[in-house]
């Protein structure tokens, strides 16, 4: 039983469904009937109009959004932890050609305005330092916290105050929205956000993530970066057709809720152990070496996080019944 | 009926149902079963050891494969209505970093050694100039003609003696090689290829592309390319799982012999409407307006060439009635 | 007596002379009392307010210029022979980020409204290709020919209509102006352009070119790209000192004239034999072999242009008498 | 009386007599008889065959040698406070088309083998994140500290191990060996240095730094990308001619000595004020403000570091009497 990354569970069956229907010829690249539905059905979930476009990875997404937010000679501000600045290869810095991340510390994978502050403090404003242009969050945390909408409008007023533009990395946003059960539009342009990375393949999808402009505006150039960096896909249909689908009757938000109870029910299990509040799909627990080898040998896999603490993630996909068991073997340790 | 684009198709029936085969969980990015069967697959394909990536897009396949091939400084020679030169929004340029694309012409979209060399006798070896450093031709061309073995073997030996890397865009790949029944290894590194981009979404792919590197230490640092450049993606084995069914008893082959099968018949109909040989699955005719219209009006949809011209493309697809209907409105104008 | 190119020439006592005079303790970088009146000394010869910026070469403040002029995925068009396409190593699509350079025919060097519309009409606009978004002209061009201003306007007009941004490399501006009797306004900003690369160097200057932006707002993102660009020179005060120098009294159109009227002198013997009308400082007069053997065996160098002919290139520097003794050994052949 | 940077300083004597001697008719770029000597005189000071170019700025010459040494995914491993990372405004990131620079704590400005291990430990070695290819070291340090030939020799051998390249920012390298009082070869080549930024600006040079390759291989593509980055001045003789003045009869060695005296005679003075060992030219102490306020009341000039000390510099251009004065007011505080 996998618990090693959301990215392991297969496409979820609504998912595999709008392919098959999609399955027919239209126009190539964005002119079909999916994408060309994909504004307005992002729009009306975000309840304001937006400029939504689809790409094939989350880090194409992240990288598109901040090469629209930031010059190369600009600096986009980060947690130490942060996906953009740990995991993508420098696709930011390739995509905005070369702007510099600056990263800040953060209890839980989370930035407060006055960690931010503090950051800007030490940049000065004269030529021989790039210029601070974007602040990027990512909600739910890489460690599987949760901003509130409070938490993000203090962030997104920080960033007009110095002119940044905000950007969020929801590589589990759905997971965020499922825990905090606020409209989706509260954690994002209402409280600041410029642009959404809103991912879907690690919620049920297969390929295909959105990108969503809450300043239409900013959509424009991004048109041109996306075919240039190659994410034009020329049947595109296919990625639209699967965020309609997630979009449908808010399978996003169900798939979400489904993988959070599950990481829930593992942090009841897990009690002391949890390093962090489980308020998404990602649990970190402390395991003794013994204890992993045991977990893994009773057939669960899982990640070990560098600091030497085991992660597990759980999805749509997982079965209340692979949940109990591991939650079990967890309790027995 | 479509003939605008082989994009339009959907995809064929054997890569649908290799993603429903797929659909189970497994490895993230390319650590799964299926991307993990690539390079042997290819190998086996190819007769030789190669190393295969698959990737999103042609686009993505084509600059990841320049960027290995030219240095930011270098220069790619190719023919001034290469893909690459006019279609990909500057991609090769983005990924290698601002290399020059310099291009010569060459009937029927193909290059000569004795065009390519005229070409390079106009760049001087010193430092004001960008170095020479990949020739790529496309194999079958833009217009649908085929480069043999031999013709490619002529211009891979000015590669080798002028020190450039070779590319060829295979977008259509499969239709050039089952006009030619050859083995692909002929028009490929027997004849100084050292990449080629294999396309398979226009042949009845849904989304997957294959970059194949003759000389596999081109791959490594293409790995961190892919990456950086958000190609990585997180469920990469239903990319995989598409290539490998494609191989699969030379579906590839097969599917490409039926969308040059269709072409010819058009071509028969169209006689000397026709403006360049047919040998591959695009047929450029000459059409005035009313009759254009006249086509259009029977449902056909095609594409209106920058030339006049109106290009019709076949694929796996078109069935045999279609094609006949319009062969036979085409015969009829 | 080398006519091979103005670069060969020393630089003039006066500007030996102001850096003697900056020769003391002030401000690094451009702090200094030099640099701080830059944008004054400029505003005044153009009859408007600039913003001028020291540049350590040409190359730069033309890669500088564009790059505030065009987007990565933007197209600078311009003349198939300009400096910027074949004598900067790719400088423009380094500071561009990866920009393709269109260039159109133009016979002596020089662009029209008509060769420009033409290539224009080329480019569809889809986000499949770069978008057009900058026209460079170089006046006095590569061939030693000038723009008037009646000439320069009608680009400047396109390129409001085309929204494109108009650059104008000047590395020979002083000649062109010296040899048009007009205003500098009269054949820049008054005519349309955003942008003049204003070369000094080849007129007498040591290092040091000057960047004037007409729409002063480009400058403010440009004062980070050159010190990105590792062009902030620390000791900026020596440039600027020299940029002064040749304003005052305008020195910058006295040097001018008298490499103007050398190479007058030397189109007044060569009749003929000239390819170009001589309207600037450069001089292309067919030579056979055995001729050119003799000039330079009689102490004369000059440059073999790629076409056979030969390139002489008058200075400030040059004597009356060195002039004329290459005139007559040219009469004589 | 200006401490406030050794960029204030004007050029030496020596200097400005080589400008004149240089200031003749000579082949441009760098073909002249200057430039040309570079390679040998170099290779003489360094007792080694060595590759040697000028370039205008030390910013330059930094972002060329990294350039030279890690790939545009690559990671460059530096000190938190270097000035690649603080005072370049992204040349290394723009230069290496967006490497990463991942920064380590260091006392004084200093790195360890232990610092750089600890940070290489927490790089994975997977395509998610940059590849760790090069180390650079300022040396003498931002905060005045010199690495002596066994501590560079230490990191050497780490860079070896880890297969990384290996650059020395020298801005103020000549402190460091006039306060070493090695031979040059000892702190560079000979402990692992693969290429080093050899500042002649800050010490009585006006504009023209050296950039040396150890491993002269590397110097190849470096000409492409000098020309490219607009650094190929077209009388590129003025700088060689002022790099081989600072050479002849070590001046460069006794101007430095001429500041590090200086220093020394501050450090003295400032006692336990100071907040590092004093070794090359700067002098960092603290000063209550009203201190600070008296001593610029009194006509010294000096720069605010960011901790809230007062920067002195010190350069060959300080007379004795000056320094006396400074010292003496410093003592009296």
């Amino acid at each position: 039983m996998r618990f090693f990354s959301d990215n392991a569970a297969p496409a979820c069956p609504q998912v595999m469904e709008a392919l098959v229907r999609a399955n027919q010829t239209d126009t190539a690249y964005d002119g079909d009937q999916w994408s060309r539905q994909l504004d307005d059905a992002f729009s009306a979930l975000f309840s304001t109009e937006v400029r939504a476009l689809w790409a094939p990875t989350g880090t194409a997404a992240n990288a598109l959004a901040l090469a629209a937010l930031c010059p190369p000679h600009g600096a986009i501000l980060c947690h130490d932890r942060a996906h953009i600045q740990e995991d993508e290869c420098g696709a930011p810095e390739f995509y905005t050609h070369g702007a510099k991340l600056m990263t800040c510390p953060g209890t839980d994978g989370k930035l407060t305005p006055g960690a931010v502050s503090a950051l800007l403090a030490t940049i000065r404003d004269d030529v021989h330092q790039v210029r601070p242009s974007a602040l990027s969050i990512t909600n739910a945390s890489e460690y599987g916290l949760v901003y509130t909408p409070d938490e993000v409008a203090a962030l997104g007023q920080l960033c007009r105050e110095r002119n940044l533009g905000f950007h969020m990395d929801g590589a589990r946003f759905a997971n965020a929205v499922a825990y905090l059960g606020c409209n989706p539009a509260d954690v994002t342009w209402r409280a600041g956000v410029d642009a959404l990375s809103f991912g879907f393949v690690k919620n049920g999808g297969m390929i295909g993530e959105a990108l969503v402009f809450f300043r239409p505006g900013l959509g424009a150039a991004t048109l041109y970066r996306r075919k240039r960096g190659g994410h034009l896909l020329s049947k595109g249909r296919y990625l639209a057709a699967q965020l309609l689908a997630m979009l449908e009757g808010d399978l996003w938000l169900k798939n979400a809720q489904t993988a959070n109870a599950a990481a829930a029910l593992l942090a009841q299990a897990a009690g002391p152990r949890c390093l962090y509040p489980v308020q998404a799909n990602e649990v970190f627990i402390r395991l003794a070496p013994h204890e992993s080898e045991a977990l893994r040998a009773s057939g669960f896999d899982f990640y070990d996080w560098d600091d030497g603490s085991a992660r597990l993630v759980t999805s749509w996909h997982h079965s209340a019944q692979d949940v109990q068991t591991l939650a079990e073997a967890i309790a027995a340790l």
